[in-house]
């Protein structure tokens, strides 16, 4: 898989890219992460890589031309299966998403920042827009390193023990039973009394049983 | 403000928390971000933070010691408004919820890493449990990028256009407008006439029956 991602600020993206699991799947060559610097795409001798918005809104908004430029050169190269924005207002992120975009074979990721981007960019560049919730952020960066997580954990071999991934949260539509560890007893908190019992078809009832009840009182929506 | 971010990978965290605004809000003095490494206050020679999980589980599960040892010592130094511990299964965090951290004076974020953490800190240390969306990352250490980001640059003073803030999306349950910039056609694509009309009235009416319209389209959920 290659993963292109589009930005103004490439200094942002440094370390949460090249840590954990992304790095080691980087090194095993599952995923190839590319950072391009839109800046490096402008043709004006200050490179500009926004301007004021027309209607004389509040804030800049990214220019069309060194986004154009930058997609059309990446398409050029290679096919790829989705461009994707990261914007408050896309479709909301989620495990299933995440697991359809692990199956593609090279995705471009593009950043907003400052207002957003000009809206011909989204109208007939962009073939996919997500949300990775209701909040707002200072750009898509972070978005952008959420989305690439994400996907790359879930490709088979990024993650020694994949089915510790299989019990995830989400992955049933549960949410995960508590776990705990040594100590089993630390400052008078003790563990569960079944974990400490040796016995594990009781152990796998109870975890299902606390998967159900947590899913039932914190996240009901998820059992519709 | 104060925001005390625990992890067991404190590399992960670098750049997000030191460039664009982040970087500029602490500068101004308007936020102090103390990333602690949770190994450091581990009292064994291997100086370990995880251990298998009681009762047989795949994945590794974080120890309660360290993250005790060191929220006792942050508590005893000054006084926090909540211990954050950021997971899929709290609660879905939203712009209401950065609006409101965002007037706290001290919070600890807590991130969790591989399996989960130890269910006692939960019980016993945290305050409020945050998932940025309903999706599994390889640890919560973007999580707390995310939640630090959105919280920060709401701070008064944090961005340079505060105007621009407040006509974000969510801030009125509404999706932002379309923007645009120059130029006013490229490849063929041109910016809605309104736009360039001059006429301040009826550009600020169809701004908002834009953000309206895509709000029921895209987002119906919001206006319910």
């Amino acid at each position: 898989m290659r993963i292109d991602i589009l930005t103004v600020v490439p200094e942002l993206l440094e370390s949460p890219l090249n840590e954990s699991i992304l790095k080691r799947a980087r090194q095993k060559g599952l995923v190839e992460i590319v950072v391009h610097n839109i800046r490096d795409y402008t043709t004006d001798k200050h490179r500009q890589v926004d301007d004021y918005p027309f209607g004389g809104e509040a804030g800049m908004v990214m220019k069309i031309e060194p986004i154009f430029q930058i997609i059309e050169k990446l398409k050029s190269e290679r096919e790829y299966d989705e461009v994707i924005y990261t914007s408050p207002d896309g479709k909301t992120y989620n495990q299933q998403e995440a697991n359809y975009l692990s199956t593609l074979g090279n995705i471009i990721i593009l950043c907003g920042h400052y207002k957003g981007i000009d809206h011909r960019i989204r109208e007939h560049l962009i073939t996919r827009e997500i949300s990775i919730g209701d909040y707002v952020l200072t750009g898509g960066e972070l978005a952008a390193a959420v989305l690439t997580d994400s996907i790359v954990r879930i490709i088979p071999g990024a993650i020694g023990d994949e089915a510790s991934a299989l019990t995830d949260s989400f992955q049933d539509n549960l949410l995960a039973p508590p776990v705990y560890t040594r100590p089993a007893e630390f400052n008078g908190w003790r563990v569960p009394d079944v974990l400490l019992s040796g016995n594990f078809a009781e152990i796998a009832r109870w975890q299902e049983e606390q998967a159900y009840d947590r899913t039932q009182r914190l996240r009901p929506d998820l059992l519709e």
